[in-house]
Parts: structure tokens; sequence; C-alpha cells
């Protein structure tokens, strides 16, 4: 790969986790970028294309351990995909050097310390909270251009709050009640390496876990305080599905009650008829595979007459739109290019 | 397989089905079975072993095609596993001519002929929906003695069934909200021949389907209406997952006001502590692969506090506990054997 | 998607097969070209999109029956992608209108009527045989410029054939004895509805089938017979896989009394070093995933001393390089663009 | 579960890997068996319910620590199912106790010492090798009743000797030229946790691995010692399948000259025919799902005219015929009880 002369130079560290070599895939191709550092501690000396075979011949890179000074030295922006604990000061240290920072980790997602204390633990770097930006591109433009650090949204807050917020932006719905039951393909986990994971023990099976207790529950709520405020909670009960990639979560919510199904459509139509990445499949609910491979997030819902509830289904590639597509199409909207820039791949299927 | 003498002359009609191979599986280890006739309309003529090679050396059995008249002179006890619409007058058939029949097929599930109409047309023997007895073992057994035709529940409400019943019997949930999303494996929709179910669409895939219109819903419904009463719903949302068998159903209900999770966990002992298929894990959510293989059921419960609801998991083999297995129980109980007589399987593990 | 102004218009005909498919999903990005044209006889009439969400707000085509006549009009290339014996009459009357063609059918790939006969059965229009390119692009590079059709090889065919001619170039290897074991992901198949395809049937299963009789066998022989002779076979058995997309092939050959294993090395170096689309990755046997989602084939290799044999492993994706890739790659030869055009994807992993 | 009051005392040495739960699965409902321990080093306190949820009401049993003089003083047999190297001095002490074994390990499978080191590295008991019955049931039954210590086979070499042994026997295929290509699912590795098995790097992915180093190779050749000689060897390649259980070997032979494909029905026939658990398909390959869950073997055969080959394909579940399903029959063999006992299992389709 040549780069373009006026390429943003661009930094991937941790590039050997499963959202890392998804970014070293898109980045590959993006028009304006020229991918100068590859980081990995486990595999530091050795070429990428040990670690991805099929960046032979396209990308020529040697990883390197995580050296903060030096990719700052040769990076204007660095996108971080670090295992969560040890993200938090390594992107301190980027961003005090001057090199922006989309950071695909949990650290920087609360705004309140003591959150994040209650979640994940002390903060090593809580004055750096608030300068990060939260950033679920359709909801946060305006904070990129300027932004220094963008908190990348986890997997599962995307797709759920991508399906709520235009309901609960126009108060179609009620706030107590609210159930998202998410299911995930294990590339979600990273590369753990631990039992639970292994082929024998995810095919042919599925199994909710950490019900009430899993760290994307106060992230989601996090974001939808301003709109049903501090004290209610949301129901939320991920699923281990046999599958790499995809999240797909089926929401139940009760609308208000003179509230049809045309305000839905209604709502969904003014918050993201123009949006390039997400897709509006109406009655016909959405199907993983619908956005495997890219960055897009598709979304249906239906009313269940005699319950009298609605369901919203809304799907993601946890490793696009949940974790390396939209860092890049926050670090587009950074960067002024059109947001579609190095994205614009149709899904894999089948 | 040489019968014991004094063995029950047991047939399968719709041998060749999935779940019809399944009960072909159980019965051949039935310690009081004779398995004497096994039918089916595409490959009659045919050695039962060339569709199914493990039987060979085990059972020899040439399938044929279903004529009432002579299953009922051969068998005292005919399971049914035939398509939705094409086992109605067979059915009949067999229990006019005085076999007993175990209907695993979505036929005589309904009691009320009008509430049959509503979801699957015109019944063509509807006086005989008042007699047939709706095969959860654990809540019908009075009746199983001296039924001449029981109607086996469907895989999804099985597996609601079980989780919900115990709380709605001691009056622990609120009636409003119940939420049942449920994950099933491919063989709940049978061996059907389409597009949809080839393994290219199916694989590293999940979609719901048929939101607010499948046909479990008010099978589950009719269930539950003694507690809820008739204007109540519940929400349903199915879901097709990558896997060949098992249902998870999560389950969303609301504690009454002054209710914990004691009084859960006291529900479920008092009802199923006595019961043999049935699992209670507790607060440690339960995994399809617990029960694949097997007749078991098995759910486990917690209590979300920031949401104020209760998360009801529930799990079992869809051709097990949610056809042939419990079909099997059924006829036990019916003929006063041993209720776990031919299946003492350990899931299939990994 | 706008086109540039000077592309190459070019219509996809059978464009919702999964080949078809897999066509579009390239073509959506190629730099040169402009789509203006997608056949599907089942969907005529509906949006593209419909079949294909992910193409939403990146193409906007209806899809058309397939009339040759009109394809010609509007198209300067068609790649067709037809089921086996609905192709040849149609892809005739293309090129007798002036439309080149590259074809991923089995049509036209044997030059000698009688040898597809022996094969295929009679041959609507033989005397097309002899026009066409037998496009392993490697190895007719010189024929595609003037090339007026080009018959795609098969998927198996491009795995072995990739694999055994260096070496038979150089005559490394004796031409008795030559095995080659293949396995191939269930797209193979195209979008058969067929039982055998079911999920239910393919997960968790594998299967050799049309041992000695498969019809890819005497096309490998076809292109092996100027190397190896027309009396002598090759053994080649085929495996299908639970997987959707990929082929790996073992091979097992005899190097020549004194061939060491830098022999083997020096013929893939000599041949392949400059190839964009082919990796060699020595003495590690290649995986399917390192090529999944591109046009890349891997070739690995090894010596057995104790059977004084040698393995070959040649692996692509059966939609890529054995399908939908390599049709693309002829077509940029034969345009003059570069090779690469639209295919320098990286690998979709995991 | 209550044991027969005659029931053999058995222990389950390595209860919680997945061979050793296999055998757990078959033992409790072996009808003379009373399964009196259970160990696992790293489970060791807690109850085996726990980590097979679904034994519980049928086994209540307490993980315990290995100690031989324990097992000895309460089982008359032990099976143990240890990891490679581990076994050794555990087993020696079982014997030398008085406690008969069936080794599912490999650290017995050597006849002589000097090759068991040039493959596993010195042999900690070589004295016990000579003493070892290798138990391949079909070819030493002779030998079972008066065994202290049964060997039993590898995986590979189970299903490649059933296939090949009866064509050796008769004299019909040439020694040069045997390939075995082998394909087993992710459990013939043990609970291995390892990046390399877990899901998202086996799922949708097939690779060749160890070609020309597995160490089954050596200890199919010793078996093919007295037919083919101590010189020649075969070519076994094995690949990891995205499945949980099963292995398909695909064997590729050179029939002699005069033999034809009647010769090698009736060696099979003559070999196996009385046979319960090998399966002859005749030109039908068999497919892994014919045999999942039991410990049937299954075999096919084809000729392919052009090549003057001929293929074998042979199934088994690896963690029945390859493991705890022949252990057990190995096991009927030295109690003198009938051979299916606790064998009796129809295979678990779909």
């Amino acid at each position: 790969m040549t780069h373009p002369p006026d390429a943003i130079r661009v930094a991937v560290v941790g590039a050997t986790g499963y959202a890392g070599a998804e970014l070293v895939r898109y980045l590959a191709r993006h028009p304006k970028v020229g991918l100068v550092a590859v980081t990995s501690e486990q595999s530091a000396g050795r070429d990428l294309a040990e670690i991805l075979p099929s960046v032979r011949r396209k990308l020529d890179l040697r990883l390197e351990a995580f050296d903060p000074s030096a990719i700052a030295a040769r990076a204007d922006v660095a996108f971080t995909a670090l295992p969560q604990g040890t993200s938090a000061t390594g992107v301190a240290a980027l961003v005090d050097r001057g090199c922006r920072v989309v950071d695909i980790g949990a650290d920087f997602r609360f705004r309140d310390p003591a959150e994040y204390a209650r979640v994940y633990g002390l903060h090593p770097v809580p004055h750096l909270l608030g300068q990060a930006v939260y950033g679920l591109t359709e909801y946060c433009r305006v904070s990129l251009p300027t932004a220094r650090l963008v908190a990348n949204p986890g997997c599962y807050p995307t797709a759920a709050l991508l399906g709520l917020l235009p309901l609960l932006e126009r108060d179609l719905i009620e706030h107590d009640g609210i159930v998202i039951d998410a299911k995930s393909g294990v590339t979600g986990a990273g590369r753990t390496v631990s039992s639970e994971y292994l082929f024998a023990e995810v095919d042919d099976n599925l199994r909710a876990y950490k019900i009430g207790q899993h760290r994307h529950a106060p992230e989601i709520e996090q974001q939808l305080r301003p709109f049903i405020g501090g004290d209610q909670g949301v129901t939320f009960v991920p699923h281990l599905l046999p599958i790499r990639r995809g999240i797909l979560a089926t929401m139940y919510v009760k609308p208000r009650s003179d509230i049809g199904i045309a305000a839905f459509e209604a709502a969904y139509q003014a918050r993201y008829a123009q949006e390039r990445f997400i897709v509006l499949s109406g009655s016909r609910p959405p199907e993983i595979r619908d956005v495997s491979g890219t960055n897009d997030c598709a979304i249906g819902w239906a009313f269940d007459a005699r319950s009298r509830r609605a369901v919203i289904v809304s799907v993601i590639d946890n490793l696009g739109k949940g974790a390396a597509g939209q860092a890049i199409q926050n670090f587009n909207v950074m960067m002024g290019f059109p947001e579609t820039d190095g994205l614009d791949h149709l899904a894999v299927v089948p």
C-alpha cells in the first residue's frame, strides 16, 4: 500500500485483537489514511502478516510494543483497542503528547468518575473523563471535530441506544419496563483465552450471562438518563451466541397510551433518514447477516396488539458499528472527511 | 431388538421427521415398549435403517404409508408426528379404532374450536378437541391414565409455561408486561425444505420472526388464562438460532411489590423439587447444552434491582421435553410406568 | 453509487445466487465499473435491496428478467452466474450481440464438445466452446485481452490446479497417484434448496460425496492433460464442510526420485512470486480463514519422509477466487485495468 | 442411580475432561456397573453435577483428587482419561494395586519403549508396555479377558485401522502410497484451553495440522507393521473441523492389479458382518452424523476407475468408538459381559 501524499498518519494500538484486526482491515482501504504503526504486546517484533496472513502484499508493517511517545511522534491519530484497565494511562499519554485518540476500550465511556468507580474501579486519570466525547456518531457529531479523545461506545450500548433514543427523544414510550434482550457473537468478548469461549463450549449452545450485572447496563443508562432520569433502570440481559460476529438486540417497550406504530415510523425516519449507516427495515425484522462485515445498524419494529407492547430489533456487527467501524466513522467526522470513507463495504453474505 | 414379552405395542406415525426420529431413538431403548410400526409417506417401503443408519442391527423395521386401520390393529399406542393440518383426521381415525394416541402435532392443543379456527383454520374433527388432554406432564398427570388422546404441548409453550406457571399459581408476579424472548434451534421447524433453513442462511446469523404472530403465543395464553384472564396477552418473540436443537426462553416479569427472590425460589422448589425432569439451577442461568439430548427442563431466575424486574431462563431440548421426550413421559404416566422409563439419558456434552 | 464518467458498463446475470451476490459485493466498489443491470428470474421486478439489504443506499437497482438483447444493449460486459444447463444459450445470445461475457457457470469450460457431452450432455452451442478462454487467470493472461467469452474455472479446479501446475510444469512429481482430497463450504453448491443442504443436515457433520463421479474431476484432468497425458486420471474426492464459504484442497503427490522440498519451493516462487492473489505460506499450511472474503489463493507444502510423499494444501474462498473474484480478475485483464481493481480486500477474520 | 447388587465397581479417573464426561454418560446407564468414584484435579471437592448439570438426580458423586490407593481400594476397574504424560505412573500405581485399568490416554499404546521414546519421550514405567493390550476391540478380543491393562487406541488410529486392516489381512492393496486424510472435531484435542481452539478461531474455518508429524502416525504404522513391514510409512494428514465430535478418515489405496471392488466387499463382510459396532455402508460413503453419540464405526468404499485407486471412508465419534465407547466395549469383553451393554445408543440425529 502506498499512502496518498497528504494522508493522515494513523496508528492502531492493539492491532492483533479482534477489534484491532478489524481496524486494520478497514483502514488498509481508507483513501485518506496512511497506516504507520501497529502495536501488539504479545507479538512485538513480528510482521503483521504473520498474524493476519491476508495483509501480505497489501501492508508491510512490523508489530511493535506500545510506546506512547513513539506512537505520538509518528501518528496524528491513534485508535486504541486495549483490554479494559490497561487502556487509560496509555491513552492519557497519547493525548498529552498531542495525538488524538479514538479509544475502543471501556475506560473513557463514563463522564462521572464515581460512576466509573462503581462499575470498573478507581479511574487512573479521572480528569480526562470530562474531555472524552461519547462517540455514538449519530448523536455526537457536533463535538467530534474538536475532540482530542473519543470514547467509542460499547457494542451492546450501540445497538440498544440507536434503537431506543429516537423513541425517547419524542417521548413515545414509558420509562418503566424497558427490556433489552441482547444476543452477541463471541468476538464481543475479544480474544479472551478462556475455557468458556472454546469451540466445544460455545457451538450448538446458547447461554445468558451476567444478568443484571453486565457493565454495559450502566453505560446504556447513562445515555438514557436525560430522558428516563437517574432512578430508572433498564433490564439488560446479554446472551452468548454460537456465531463469531454480530449483535441482535430485541427490545421491549410500552408505547404511551395514544401512540401508534406510525409515530414510531415517523420518529425513526426523522432521526435516521439521512444517516448513511442506519438502515430502517420497518416491519421486517433485520437479521445479523444484513450488517455482517459492515458499519451498518439495521432497525425494525413491530407492535403486539394483545400485550400492548412494541418490539424493536436492532442489529450491528459488534466489530463494525460496535467497534472498529464506528471508530472510523468518528474519525472521519473528526477530520472532516466524508463519513463513508473506508466504510463503504457491502455485507459479506452468506 | 427383541421385545419384552409383555411389551406395549407402539407405532410411530411420521417416523422420519426430526421429532419422529427422536421418538425412535428414545423408544428403541424403552424397557417396556415394542416398536411395531413406523410410517413415512415419502419413504414408504424402505428400511428404516436407510433413513436412520444408526438403527441398523438395533431395529429391523420397514417404513410403511400411514393406514390408521392397519396401525390400530397392531399398536396399542401411536405417537403421531405429522405436519400441521394433516394430523387431525388421521389421529381421529386411530382414536376411533381404539388406539390411544399421543399427538406431537398442533391439531389438538386448543380446547375451543373457535380459538383453533382463529389460529389455524377450521378444525376437521372439533368434537375431539374436548377429549384431548393438554400434555404438559407436570400439570396434567391426573388426566393421563384415562386419556385416549394426548395433545403434546408445543416446544416454545413447554419452555415458557414450566417457567411461568409456578409464579402465577402463587400470584407472585403482575399479569401485565410478561415478555417471553425465546430462541430456538432449527429443528423446531421440522424438516422443512425451504431456503430460509439452508445452512448458508442460518449459520453465523440470528433473526427474530413472526413477532406478535406466532401460533404458540395463543397456546401459551390459553394455558395462562386461569391466572391472567382472557384479555391479557403476553409478548412472545421467537428467534432462529444457528444450532440444531434446543430452546432457551428468557422471560421478563414484574414481581408483585412485596415479593422477593426467596418467594420465587420457594415456588419453584414446592412445585418441582420432586420432579425428575426439571432441574432448578437457581441463580446460575441454565444453558441449552445442559439439556441437549434429554427430556430435562432446566430453570434459573434472577432479580434485577434497578429495573425492579425478574428474569427467568428456561431451557429444553425442543426434540426432547419439547416433543418426543415429553410424549414418552406422558405415555409412561398413561401406562402407569415409572416416568423415567426410556428417558434416563444424560445430556450429550459437548 | 455514482459511476465514474468513463466507467465500463457491467451487468450481472443471475445476481441473487450466492456467486451473483458476491459479484455485486465486489463490483459495487470497483473503481472503473458502472453496474447497470442485475437480473433474477425469481425476483424480477423487486429492488435488489430487498434481496441484499446491505446494498441499500449504495446501489439503486431493480432486478429484471434476463433478456439478452436488453442486456447487450446496455452493458459492455456481462458476468453470467446461471445454473448449469440454463447458461449456454443465454451466453451465446450475449456474445452474438457483441457483449463480452465472463461466465461463472460450467457450460464453457470444456474445449471438446464430446468431452462436455460425456460429463454434462449435449452442448447447445458447441461452436462457442473453442472460442472460450479457460479463465485460470495466472495461466491465461495472454488470451484475455481479446477474449469475447471467458469460462471461469470451477471452484475445486481453481484450488487444485493452482497447487499442482507449478510442480507439473517443472516435472517434479510423478503423474500416477495424484490425490486431491477437497473440502468445501456449502455455498459451493449454490443456493440449491434441497434437504441435503439444510442447516440441521450440514451442521456438526462432514460427508464425502460423488467419489469418482464429480464433474470437476474431468475439468481438472483436461487442464492437467498437457503434462500427464490423456489416459491418466487423478483421484478427486470432494467433501461437504459445515461452513459457508471456502475450499481447502489437500493434495498428495509423489515427488520424482531426486526431487526435494527446495525444488518445490523454487517452482512455486518462480511461478507465483509476482502474483498479487497467490500467497505462498511454505511449511505453514494455510487455513480457509486466511482467504475468506478475498480473491486470494494460499498454498503451503510439506514433505513426509517416511512415506516419501509430498502434501500440498491450497485454500481459496469458493465465492472469491473460486467464482466472483477470479471473474473480476479476468475482467480486469480483459480491460487492461490493474488486476487488483475492486479486489483489494483483506480477509474477514474472524 | 442405585447399583445392581453384583455390579462391577468402576472409577473414572479424569472425569471432567471430554472423554471422561463421555465415560460418565455411558457408564451411568450400564446395567452391570456401579460408578463409585470420579476424579478431577481441578474440581476436587465439588459435586459432579456442578460440572455436568445433567447428572443431577441421576448420579450423586463428589469429585475427588486422584489417589491410586483410594481408587484401587474401592474400584474393581478404573478408566483413566488423563493428559498425556501424567497418566503412566498413575496407571502403574493402579495396576500394582490390583485394579484393572482401561487407559484412554496415549501412554501405553506402544509396545516398544524405544518407539515410545521417539514419539513421546522416555517412558516412566517401561516394563508395563509389554503387558498392555492394544485395545482395538475387534482385533484383540482373545487377550482382553485376562488383561490387567488395556491401552485404548487413539481416535485417528481407530478410524484408520478399522478401515485398512481387512484389506491388508487379505493382501488386497499395495503397501506403498497409503494416504490417510483425516478430519476431526475439536474434542479430539480434549479440553485444551488454547487460543487455537477458541470458537472464533475454529468456526467457519478448516486447517490441516502436524503434517507428517502427528503422534498417531507411528501408532497407526505400529499396527500395520505385520502387513506392510517396518520401513514403509503411511501419509497421514489430520485436519481440524468446525464441529465438536466426530472423525471422518478418507483413505486412498492402490488395489493390487487383479483386485476388484467385490474383493473389498468380501473382505469387509468376512471381517465385520458379525460385529455389532461396525456398520458397512458399501458404496454410500458414511457421514459423521451416522455415528454421532455412539460407539459405531461406519465404513464405505468406492473404486475410481480412471486413477485406478480405491477410496475408503471410515467415520467414528472420537469420544465414542475413538475413546469412551471403545473403552467400555473393551471392558465388557474383559468382564465377559455382552459387548453392547451400556452401548446400545442410537445416533443423536440431527
